[in-house]
């Protein structure tokens, strides 16, 4: 499969930052200037990278050439020294690609509260410049993995007008060896031509339905990061209105690639054994829907049942019934499923109906549970709100590697 | 230790609920009526016991006999005949006790969506009546436990004027062998003269402080119930004043009690092998403390690096980060130690100053986080507010117990 985009080129080197010696410096960068918008962990211990990144996208969002990314060190607690080497990495990188020196976004994901190696990552940077190619996104992609086993990448074409439009993104997810905080980080890159407003509010769309819908274990991360880069090189007539037919057709392409990118993350998280769909349907709300569904796709009881391929429904409920939204236990309906992979799906089965439980069949529950993949979907009866959140189970696995002293 | 509180009597016998064979049915009565005080899950799937006492409380809050509590059958998502089974259970242990119908609050912990079996009941309720002894307590709180390894038992006493009361508590923790819920069950009783409204004040109180400050995986039970039964055997002048000192070294005592019992709850919980405090000082509020701590003490990844025994402090940090309060990194110290028992105390050693961590010993940290209890204690510097929460670590065992299959 091919992911290039017009005028974009990625590239990877070894900076000496990882123990292991492997890739770990990342770049991916544009020939033209970009316009760039991006969605930030809300977690109010923020890393350097991502302090930096918000105030250089504030004072410069419509002409960025590229995103740094290391892993290895997070560049997290690590007070005005860190910021101030997130920033001097920036304006090497700018230097070394010829740019001005406000134009190049940086991400860290690694060891939490330790400073950035800088005479390594300086001497790298040439290195990860002169190796810049079209065709550098798997290196990308796999320099800035972490505890992760694959590659993440995934990319979609959107028809625009009489053009057509290239997206390219790659992601890293849960999991970190050392000190395995489970950090998010995903760049995208496309040669549409769209508004800086507009891009924002498309990556935000696109970001609350896919990145914003996975937990592998509810923590969120001081670095997570999404940024996306649009060089317009595409010819697409450019998107100015939320309401035309062209950003339409791109939020719905970029949310497809986000959420391959997000499901391929909760599928490569620590531990993984199963891949969980959470439905929520019937709630008063949207929201509400997405609190309950997160609230059962965190719960370590229903994780646990989930990696011993227990159908244990009574624990799907309590998570719904503890979730803070409106409920009424008469009205619940609750349905399993392998699933969303076809050929994981055995057909849907009912537990229970109106809050009690049917006189189901316990081994084709067992058979549903026994799948790599899951569908459970809670029926509310209560409105319209609905919402999907995709997850995992909590194996001993999980518990090894996070419980695995840091050296 | 005695556990005598005059006027009240304990026994336990085996109905056959539990496939073991074990005693699973327990009765706290006292001779005469007692005002009585409950606290409930706010599961909004609440289990039939919870949905009937919560209907006797409201009408007959004052003369109330006993509590009944099973195990081995949750009495949960049983809809109608769940709580006509609750009803017939509370009115047959009324009529064996010799007392008017609306006398007994009654407690279930066990497999869900399955009901009781009545027949093997109502054949116990007789026995468990006939065996009633002031030496009861024992046998009691051996009777209410599931996947717990031992009875949870405290007592206090307390100067009212020239009385002296007694406080005696039960509890049942956190596991569930069949479907592993944790359900947090305890019966207190007390012979202190207190009206009603004050008594459901003092147990609000120290509940709050106590049972609401402890967690193993965060997950609510729908079953979870705390009752406190009050016969005025103590003979002191009758507590009816919040101000009163009387009032206050009451509340101080249960509140003690309880702390005891939960505590005790966490240290028996599923796969436990490390005891934590998280304090949270100095935020804006007590409740903002209060979150955050919570918030730590749930996070996945604080247990397993507490189960690794790995001072893990990025990830204390990074949990209280998210938690939905009031924080300024550049504020916030850190500090950890071995406790709060004495034996585990390594002296208090300070790792993060300002957000930015300090050039502490590794060593030193290594052996506070290889104590079987150790204490974390987050300063945010922001405020007054202060909040203390018990936890464990997340083990292997926790993940065996709970995946194992319910059958």
């Amino acid at each position: 499969m091919s992911f290039i985009v017009k005028g974009f080129d990625a590239s990877a080197v070894a900076a000496g930052i990882k123990k292991s010696g492997a890739p770990d410096l990342a770049l991916v960068a544009s020939r033209v200037p970009c316009r760039a918008a991006a969605v930030f962990t809300r977690n109010l211990f923020p890393a350097a990278p991502v302090i930096f990144d918000r105030q250089l996208l504030a004072f410069n969002p419509d002409s960025i050439y590229a995103v740094l990314i290391n892993a290895g060190c997070a560049n997290a607690c690590t007070g005005a020294e860190g910021t101030a080497n997130a920033r001097q990495s920036s304006e090497q990188a700018s230097l070394h690609l010829g740019a001005h020196e406000h134009s190049v976004l940086v991400m860290s994901t690694g060891v939490i509260g330790v400073q950035l190696p800088m005479e390594k990552l300086l001497a790298a940077i040439p290195k990860v410049v002169e190796t810049l190619t079209p065709e550098g996104w798997t290196a990308a992609a796999n320099a800035i993995l972490t505890t992760d086993t694959r590659p993440k990448l995934a990319t979609r074409t959107v028809t625009l007008g009489d053009a057509r439009g290239v997206i390219t993104g790659i992601a890293k997810g849960a999991g970190m060896i050392h000190p395995n905080m489970a950090t998010m980080l995903s760049v995208i890159a496309t040669d549409a031509f769209i508004t800086q407003p507009l891009l924002q509010q498309a990556l935000a769309e696109a970001n609350e339905l896919s990145f914003n819908r996975i937990s592998v274990d509810g923590d969120t991360s001081t670095n997570d990061t999404v940024i996306v880069l649009a060089n317009a090189l595409a010819d697409n007539e450019e998107i100015v209105e939320a309401s035309s037919a062209d950003y339409i057709a791109f939020v719905a392409a970029l949310t497809e690639l986000c959420t391959e990118l997000a499901q391929a993350v909760v599928r490569d998280g620590e531990g993984v054994t199963r891949f969980v769909t959470v439905h929520v349907r019937g709630a008063v709300s949207d929201a509400e829907a997405h609190q309950a569904a997160n609230t059962v796709a965190t719960s370590p009881l229903v994780k646990t049942a989930c990696f011993g391929g227990d159908a244990n429904w009574g624990r799907i409920l309590a998570a719904v019934g503890r979730a803070g939204i409106q409920v009424e236990p008469e009205r619940c309906d609750l349905f399993i499923d392998g699933g969303p992979d076809a050929a994981t799906r055995r057909g849907e089965l009912q537990l229970v109906a109106g809050g009690v439980p049917l006189p189901y069949s316990e081994m084709a529950a067992t058979e549903i549970f026994a799948q790599p993949e899951i569908d459970v979907r809670v029926e509310l009866a209560l409105g319209e709100g609905a919402a999907t959140v995709w997850t995992s189970d909590l194996s001993y696995e999980y518990v090894r590697i996070n419980g695995d002293y840091r050296t």
